[in-house]
């Protein structure tokens, strides 16, 4: 499945609306993360096993968000997915996110580099490479 | 310093709003965190070495909040905090916010139980309990 | 279906946690706000419709929430709410939070009072009545 | 004022970090949105009245941020806002985010256009113009 992408559908909250009216900027980032935990389950893997049996981190070291509608409270977004760039230390994800019409409402993009529980870099376990397409 | 609170002083942020055009409600759980611990840098000691050298967590086994008047964005919050009641196995904290002018915003309470990293209880150490004036 | 309990589906995100490893306390208070709106749909309206169209608003002026258990990182839970009490001034909504596998997570109740665009209380329109059991 | 910075200093609340031990990256524009703020005040106007008195909104097309050393809780932090780019429509912003020792934490940038409260892109009026360099 790598160079595939996967979706994921969230409903806004009432939480991550602002006085705007709209959904908060940095709700996307949070949205970008929930697509990429169901990414990775798509891929083969939990991020949550990764992480929990193998001491292995995914930390953020770049993201970048372009704004094009507002998403609103109680609408349907399809959050979707792709790994950009795979390396045993450094992967990056895609985002699009769209409502369910298919209007767009945000792209955006995070990189990340392999770690251990000190914030150490690692390479990505053997196990884990095939899933990512190396 | 027991029995006497403290007081700690916040702005409220865009993110912090709703479409309401007011505070979350969610978030004044957030403030009283942070009174929580600026209280215990009062008393004589950092929340965070209490958890990183001692291995002592404080989780909380109930909030309670009662909204009396809506906060908006860029007003400055005073948050009153003292403690309510401490033995070695149980803290209660509570909460006082206000707008400088006075206005009373909301009161709340938490109570918590003290933990190691594992989640179980264990009894405050004793280096600890004159501070919560045990 | 006043009276009786809606229940909707949550996945924990990783934004939800903390550095204990656990869900951070006030975000149960999210979860209820995700609960109720699911719940007024299920009686027939969208809350989000009531905002717009009507003008009502549903200001909360006391929440509560004992937590039992922690939840983790990706765990599905299941937020049951149901209608404790309502008028034409007030409703009070009670949940339960679970995990799939039953254990309990966290009981709460919030209280909330009709309210117009400028924050003053109004009663109930008619047509809304009905819908909570009134 | 303009291409003049501005530093704001915030510290490390329990809600902002994750189950990594850190602060949560979508919290650092949060960070960014208290720098603006602030900014503005420091630039001879509050961000509040502008939306409030003259129906003028900052929306955010872009946002990207660096991530470079992570934050921790209760760690004090250090916001530096700076005015990348400003013309009567669009307004860009730079940030730097730092400990107190000097140590950087991230760099990012926000860029925003001016809007009415209908979201409808709109001239910045020209008492704000100065303001903002032009």
């Amino acid at each position: 499945m790598p160079n595939e992408s996967h979706q994921t559908r969230i409903r806004v909250r009432y939480a991550e609306t602002d006085q705007m009216g709209v959904v908060y900027y940095a709700n996307y980032l949070v949205w970008m993360e929930v697509g990429r935990v169901e990414y990775c389950k798509a891929l083969g893997f939990r991020y949550k096993d990764m992480e929990l049996e193998d001491g292995v981190l995914l930390a953020v070291i770049e993201a970048q968000c372009r704004y094009l509608f507002p998403a609103r409270f109680d609408e349907d977004v399809m959050i979707e997915t792709c790994v950009a760039e795979a390396n045993s230390r450094i992967v990056s994800f895609g985002y699009e996110m769209r409502l369910i019409d298919g209007r767009k409402l945000a792209t955006g993009s995070t990189r990340h580099i392999f770690c251990n529980r000190e914030m150490k870099p690692v390479r990505l376990p053997a196990k884990y490479r095939a899933l990512f397409g190396m």
